[in-house]
């Protein structure tokens, strides 16, 4: 897909320049599923990132913010483990951390302090670092920039996903150059929008390859990310390793585009379809739901109401059910702290260029009880993506949120018993 | 049960002194059981109420909340409706409950201004007056003092509710007078504690023959609801509809008991008994979960702390397959918003008087990923009330919250699509 200056790309994370790839098993995961991601950059890089509020955080979120601010021009990869978390594992967790780091950067031949690491998986248990050890070289030996590659770091990073999430994008900026921007992501479960400053929720990755400082580049991705993965929500708990790691090698070339409309316009896309594709595969899900709120006093109304509908699980559950329950939409846009009146409230299920009214002026559309209810019923079974159009009111504000359905699977993947 | 001067009867809401009730069918569920609640004092009684803080209220909250304004001392009676919420319906709702309320007032020959009304149910429709006005009479015929009849008005307010929910005692005040205190309540879905001022969640109602002021009455219900009403979820949507109303006729005599400690041990005992029963019959839940909080910083963050893991789906999906996953209990803590250095936190599996470590200074139990971890399977999977100890660190205070587990059942009854 092409428009104008902005090409969508189907490579994932090694669509930017200058960056390599690998992914395998090392053991980690008894079903043998790759469980080791590596992704080199040719050029020490700008560094930022985004990481989880919650107060039990995982050895590798520590590790990530040191680096950050000692190093944060000096990126040269990052090492990821999929089954294992390495949360709550104490002073231990963080010198198996280290370890796992150390052995990396000395297979890259790369300087200390130049490689990040994130995890997800089980909490509590050790990081095998022997494992990882054991399997190091053939993580640096596979290394490749073709799309194959990317797909294998994509893979392994996974854990409940079901597909593997990445996205690239082509810009121009103001001065020509033209720069790359691709990612992914993985995320299934244990995933919830933040109600604090702007942070990340699981794990996503970005490589750029344009010329940003770590200033620029933190400050464009807290403010993407804020609208993207803060917006997202499964399960409404926050993990202890939501990780949003960015990188910019500036193997582009040209100006410095910290402030470049059209570099922001790239991150925003790829952290979006990035977000989507993490609400989409959320555990169990067999529908994407996304909510629009306009008519709001304030952003943070807006997004308060547009999260709580997408989480409730009264909705969720009404999804699965293809039920066009218009009493629990309005119910959670109640509670959710956002300020309007009942009697001004619209919502309207969107299907392409079709809409369906849902609550006109505060009360159910017409119909909803009988015939109505019948073919939205038809059309909520049909649809795989859901679109609410919510208007509160006459306020200057709006804001998206996307969530999934909650299904039997979300139930089965996360009570059974881990033997 | 008699302890000392504080004894527990099996009655219901007729217990305490000057009370009749009943319940019937009306017709407005279509599987027809009962769906009209009666309940009335022989005296003027002192009212008192807490109210959802949703947004989108239902017209009987809003009628609740005019009467107690008005005429806080000369309450009579109160007329509950089940199967529709009568919200989202504008004033053509307002004005539908206002006749069902003067109907109940005809009908008991009772002044204007004296009945109170609530309703539970599917948000949306309009109530229909016709039905209740025509069983009307045979509501009031049918009123009685006896157990059937407090049984009969305690299964007309339930909605998914699987049980009745009642409880009573009699407590001895300081000047010797025994008074009664006697409850219902309903709630299985649409549960959330609050985050705002305390008020009510689900459907609660407590009578009291003690001599109480509507002053003394409301701020006696607000401080016990908030330590229990306040403290249960089952899914976290806080309803359009959450009443909790209490009347107190005096009619045991003796003197005024606004201040007086064992009504308020009363009071707190029927409402923590109502509020445990609303957790245990969750949505399709099959154990109860109770969560203390001991050594937080203060008492908000205690609740929060509490209540996080409560209503964690994660947390609840691990308690229905018996999984001991202490990951997702220290996970739920840590987003909170309670403050607590990892290394200190406790979590204890208490199963009577034996207590099983689940985390210990920050980290897994010894053997949980193995041995340990499949005997704490075979307690969890044996236990219908699994209470958790957490201890977060050296501070003062601790907090109780309910909540039950996430099962299969509550997906089946909220995905089906009404037809």
């Amino acid at each position: 897909m092409s428009l104008g200056d902005f090409s969508v790309s189907d490579h994932g994370i090694t669509f930017a320049k200058g960056y390599r790839a690998s992914g395998l098993s090392c053991g980690i995961k008894r079903s043998l599923r790759p469980d080791l991601a590596l992704v080199v950059s040719s050029l020490p890089a700008s560094a930022a990132g985004l990481f989880t509020t919650n107060r039990v955080r995982a050895a590798p979120v520590d590790l990530c913010e040191e680096r950050l601010r000692e190093h944060p021009s000096e990126a040269r990869g990052f090492v990821v483990v999929s089954g294992v978390a390495n949360a709550l594992t104490g002073p231990d967790g963080l010198e198996d951390s280290r370890e796992v780091i150390a052995l990396t950067e000395r297979g890259l031949g790369v300087p200390e302090g130049s490689v990040y690491h994130a995890a997800t998986g089980v909490i509590g248990p050790r990081i095998p670092v022997e494992k990882i050890a054991s399997h190091l070289n053939g993580a640096v030996a596979s290394l490749g920039a073709d799309r194959a590659a990317s797909t294998r770091a994509a893979t392994a990073i996974l854990t409940t996903d079901t597909r593997t999430k990445e996205a690239a994008v082509s810009v121009r900026l103001a001065d020509g150059t033209r720069v790359r921007i691709s990612g992914m992501a993985k995320g299934s479960g244990m995933i919830a929008p933040s109600v604090g400053p702007p942070h990340a929720t699981t794990l996503a990755f970005l490589t750029l390859d344009a010329r940003v400082t770590p200033v620029g580049l933190q400050r464009l991705l807290a403010r993407e990310a804020d609208r993207t993965f803060n917006m997202i929500s499964v399960d409404g708990d926050t993990s202890t390793n939501d990780t949003v790691l960015a990188f910019a090698n500036g193997a582009s070339g040209g100006a410095l585009a910290d402030d470049d409309p059209a570099l922001a316009r790239g991150v925003g896309y790829v952290l979006e379809h990035l977000a989507r594709s993490v609400a989409r595969d959320g555990e169990g899900a067999t529908k994407l739901l996304t909510v629009n709120v306009h008519g709001a006093d304030d952003l943070e109304e807006a997004r308060q109401a547009a999260k709580a509908v997408a989480r409730s699980l009264l909705v969720k559950t009404a999804l699965f059910g293809a039920d066009p329950n218009v009493g629990r939409i309005a119910c959670a846009l109640g509670y959710s702290g956002a300020n309007f009146d009942t009697g001004d409230l619209e919502v309207q299920l969107v299907d392409g260029h079709r809409s369906w009214p849902l609550i006109v002026r505060g009360t159910p559309a017409p119909g909803l009880d009988n015939g109505q209810g019948h073919r939205l019923h038809g059309v909520l079974q049909r649809l795989d993506e859901v679109v609410l159009d919510v208007r509160l009111g006459q306020g200057p504000a709006r804001a998206t949120a996307w969530g999934c359905d909650l299904s039997y699977g979300y139930v089965q993947i996360n009570a059974q018993y881990r033997t």
